[in-house]
């Protein structure tokens, strides 16, 4: 829970999940014990102790933690593999790499690039790419490059293949920060890392297009929006997180979308911190945030 | 603003509605003023001060009330029909007659008498109506009629007539305290009297059946519930009231179910008291709260 | 994170507290493993993993548990206190018993009641003890026994001896909701059990007397409500729960403490539930609350 | 209610108080309407319909406004200075000049260059001042003027009346946006406009200096911000809008001011807002905020 700003050196991340059964904690912590790390946070989730999954997520610390990590992996390995836990270690010390893809509205964009600068979003920002060119002098303003891309063309293929160009092995995860181009399955099977978008509802409401306008139709006392991972079914991925805002019969649909902002740009922050801290695990089309 | 629980004797509400224009609220306020009318609150809106519809809830205080009115409605009546304007005038020391319909779950209903009890709804409750029994000792105990309704024929004509017979003449609104039967189109034609409901989901997420099951299958991170009209499409009239609760992937289906209990009654008891205070103006399928 | 409403047989809950130092996860889960529990949560907090104190909740199943109860604390006594490690571990099975002091206002007690015929509070309730007797009826129709105790000396100590009498062995904590006497030092010496209050304000600010009226004159924008374990500082307890609403220049003193009252009954539950449940536990004049 | 952006040529803000009496509404929209105007917006209160004070404010749109102004001040002066009532009117087409002061944390500052930039503060920002110069370079990529006046000397007379040079004639309001110097009283008699401070609590909680390591000490489970007028008496000025974020035991010092800081940005951001579109109505120590 201590804000990532904090030293990591030395830290690792253990992310462990499978079928649940007696004696897993034990033995991940003896893992831990036996190789000098020392426990800093653990969180755990079993969706039924009897026959569930489980899921754990262990911060520990440990001295020269980059010397040993081989060998902690490999009794990662031998002691979880045996259980039938499948397990992710992650050294705290590198950062991930975000690429952002917006389009014209700049509220989550620029969330994201001032809270990394404030030192409260654990990533590096390689590249932001936009089909548009309104928000190039801000990002560039950050120290960050800038590449237009633009969506011309009927099908997209030809832009779509050019983003992929740009960020393969140069990202571990991307968000999509109001990017309003929908991108295609062959975009999604080839990009090889998550995606992050935030929709302008409070999904499942108002899935699709013009949310603000139906939720004005719809007479709604609560705006919403929420952050998801990205998947083949448009706004049908697994829901990170999700806040509203209040309000009233006096608002038009452009208040709700003025008012909305500030709620898209809050729960996008929040899913991006906690998937770069590794805190959001999918479990099927649901997600376990610790 | 002030509570109903305070005197309201000697005080009338005036809903004024219609297209608005130059000079309507002059034309209110001069009627009030020249029928020794005071203003104790005014709240209005208008959806476009050009060609718009413009909605205005004024209470006032006036000496010998009920002597009055006649005189004040005769003289609305030369003021505002010619402006195109509707309105009611309510005089507030008569409370509302609320019938209460529920199935198994208490946990609205107790809500709603309870407050009641307490001075918190301007309301009297001339009886509340099960298809079950579970609640009807509790309901005695607040020294209010209960009447058993069972729902066992397939068509549900014979409950609904017996239900119309006990409303008829005796109520002013009919509230939906978690009563699960769906009412027929017939019964609403001839009810005579709005309905409130409440619905166990942010609609328009989850319409329908079992919304907290759905919930925790699409992973949401807040649940809500919502109060609006009931109309003859289910979970489609005006919306009166929403709101909502944060839940994480530990609760099951069932600890959403439990935790939305509090939403659903806290949602329903506002919507019930604005209604009651004639806070709530229907527009089209929207309404308009002051 | 389930609800206390499912079963807890053959559940215990075991509570570890002391100075962090490396191994401690690993030496706890080895000590239920090698008793044949299965761990269904575990939650942690280090205030600082290198040198600071370290606590955790773990809750396991056991089949058998009562049986096997004896050998498990003899194995956490050998295993946790060479590690300086204190402890306690609670049956899961046996509810905790709670009584329940109150004067007149009623909010609190009701929701309290209700909450545990609901099944949503783990406690038994052998008692509600208040200076007054309005609420006696209520209380007994949920089939609990009610005792009054005047509080008319000057010095109250004839009042709190009575009411020692009545805990004395029957009790396992004590919930003040809205009990309006300021307990005397003698009386917390000698209760031997905690105590649960509600303030109604949002602490620190308004400590003391008629917070509700202080607030409406500051001016404040949002009104609170503090849970916290009493202490012989007045309103210093440690803290438990807050929350609190929104307010405006058109609320009353009278107003707010009517609003007031849903916030005070929130807070107290959830406080009294978390209690039931030893998630919280005491730190200084802190909480951690799991 | 609708967004400031929207078109407000033509229109005026007129805010009338005074001892309540009959037919003041009605006076009032007399005026408007024998002037040719026409209602947009009414919200007025009345601490007490016989004998307190009442408080309206009436946005509404007049063709031509400019030169009718001085003709209906006259109307206005004639109409509701018998009546006792004092009155402002503003001509809403002429954007009020915000100056900033400002220390180092940028977050208050950003947010509000940001949001005026977006269309969303109906204001000019002619200046910011700053006793540092970390944000001179982003102040200026705003395209706003960014003054440096250093706090050095122990009585600050020097640099207070540089900062009355720059502001005078050339400000109608100032925001202090986390500016760390205590204004002395000399420097509030002269600036002759008001200020408005964000306060890094829930005031009147952690009254001073270091809140939120206060905060953390006493573990509090909510922190807040609060937004006030800037009075002789440091932190008890009338206080506009109040915001609080949850927190648990897991929160270091250094987290709740990061947290806080979220906080901060919002509730000073919606005061300058309800300020700078004369909502916001002064009443003693209290503030009436429409």
């Amino acid at each position: 829970m201590a804000l990532h700003s904090q030293a990591q050196k030395d830290q690792a991340c253990l992310i462990v999940h499978g079928p649940d059964r007696p004696g897993i904690v034990s033995s991940v912590a003896a893992v831990v014990t036996r190789n000098q790390g020392n426990i800093v946070s653990l969180d755990q989730y079993s969706s039924d102790p009897t026959g569930g999954d489980f899921f754990q997520r262990v911060v520990f610390s440990r001295p020269d933690l980059t010397v040993a990590l081989p060998e902690i992996e490999a009794d990662l390995g031998r002691t979880l593999e045996p259980l039938g836990l499948a397990w992710t270690l992650t050294d705290r010390s590198v950062p991930k790499r975000m690429a952002i893809l917006v389009s014209t509205s700049d509220h989550c964009l620029l969330e994201l690039l001032w809270r990394h600068r404030r030192g409260e979003l654990p990533v590096t920002i390689p590249m932001v790419i936009s089909n548009h060119t309104n928000t190039a002098e801000d990002v560039r303003s950050f120290g960050v490059p800038f590449f237009h891309v633009p969506s011309l063309d009927p099908d997209k293929s030809h832009a779509e293949a050019q983003i992929l160009k740009l960020l393969e092995g140069n990202v571990d995860f991307v968000v999509l920060a109001r990017y309003m181009q929908i991108l295609s399955p062959e975009f999604l099977d080839r990009v090889g890392v998550p995606l992050i978008n935030i929709h302008h509802s409070f999904l499942p409401a108002f899935i699709g297009a013009a949310p603000y306008r139906r939720a004005k139709e719809r007479g709604v006392k609560l705006i919403g929006a929420t952050s998801h991972y990205v998947t083949k079914d448009l706004d049908e991925g697994p829901i990170i997180e999700q806040d509203v805002a209040r309000v009233t019969h006096a608002h038009t649909a452009t208040d709700l979308q003025a008012r909305g902002a500030y709620v898209e740009r809050a729960v996008l922050s929040r899913a991006v911190e906690w998937h770069a801290e590794d805190r959001v695990i999918r479990h099927g089309n649901q997600t376990i945030v610790f």
